[in-house]
């Protein structure tokens, strides 16, 4: 069943517009179970929003750690600060992993579409060697040519985080909200929000 | 046994000498297992290195859901991006909860350092009411006095991670180097290093 626009939204893009002169306010840390069972954490890139839902949008390597973290425990918790506005976004939810061998079409169509917003740059890395491997090639890498009309090449890979849980921090201000999706009385999910201590 | 000066070390110390103009360098994500079995990432504070060691400080509230988490289940993977050398540093280890209770007296003595380390104002947050509950105080907090010659008060918590594997990106270079400790023959522990694929 659908779930309304969340709250946090318009506050998550009224900070990335208020830090958009900053390159890294799209950076944020997602946290993962490893595979050995401790936490595991790293930088990823905001892609943006699904259309017309609260799911955050993470290119990934089909070929990096985390995507096999992921089919093994598909939980994921990003922690996003802002370093001008000084507020501080925890969101976390399940994660989807979408590579090339997904059955769903609309699926597919957008992983497609996640691939052609990237620019050439971004998708040059995906032709690379192995990420995390030993790494034996000496010397500057071999540049390996993409034409800009190819498709998104089998490492390519959408994460989508569809958020169940968000806690906002602003040390600015010294506030403190907790976001929860809840069930209500009609089978139906809102969202319901309260101020907590810092 | 003593583990001798970590290779990493000395990386860490320039990034953040080169990015010390930056009040937020020293933050950092830290992710744990939360009780319910899913990643938890939160933004700390870097608080300098144990003396002489590897050891990362951090100060938090021993109210705070983190220290039950980390009781639970004593890992975490830090997160560390530095936004203007471009440089990313994962630094997992296990982590040690050190609040008033400790029986250890030189963990004791480590803890009151911290607390006369920090700032009144961050002394002050210590006052404050259970972080994450409700907040049910309208208006300004009341301004709690605390005489500066007072020791660490209850709430007060000294986290200490000690890393065994750590993952260092430069997105500049695109040079990428994993650290691992490692047995060696004669019952000792060292720091590998190799460089790996981006």
């Amino acid at each position: 069943m659908a779930v309304p626009l969340a709250p946090w939204k318009q506050l998550l893009v009224n900070s990335l517009e208020s830090n958009a002169n900053l390159k890294h306010s799209t950076y944020f840390q997602l946290a993962t179970i490893g595979l050995n069972g401790r936490p595991s954490n790293r930088t990823v890139v905001f892609r943006g929003f699904e259309e017309d839902s609260n799911k955050i949008l993470i290119n990934t390597d089909g070929r990096s750690c985390k995507v096999e973290e992921i089919k093994r425990s598909p939980f994921g918790e990003i922690c996003w600060y802002f370093t001008d506005s000084w507020e501080q976004y925890r969101i976390s939810g399940s994660l989807d992993v979408i590579d090339g061998s997904n059955r769903d079409r609309l699926k597919l169509l957008q992983r497609e579409k996640a691939w052609f917003t990237s620019s050439p740059r971004s998708r040059q890395q995906y032709l690379g060697p192995t990420p995390g491997l030993p790494c034996i090639l000496e010397g500057p890498n071999q540049e390996l040519s993409l034409d800009p009309s190819t498709g998104p090449v089998a490492a390519f890979c959408l994460l989508i985080l569809d958020p169940d849980q968000v806690d906002y921090l602003n040390l600015k201000s010294n506030e403190r909200l907790a976001f929860n999706i809840e069930n209500n009385d009609n089978g139906g999910r809102c969202w319901d929000s309260k101020k907590i201590n810092p």
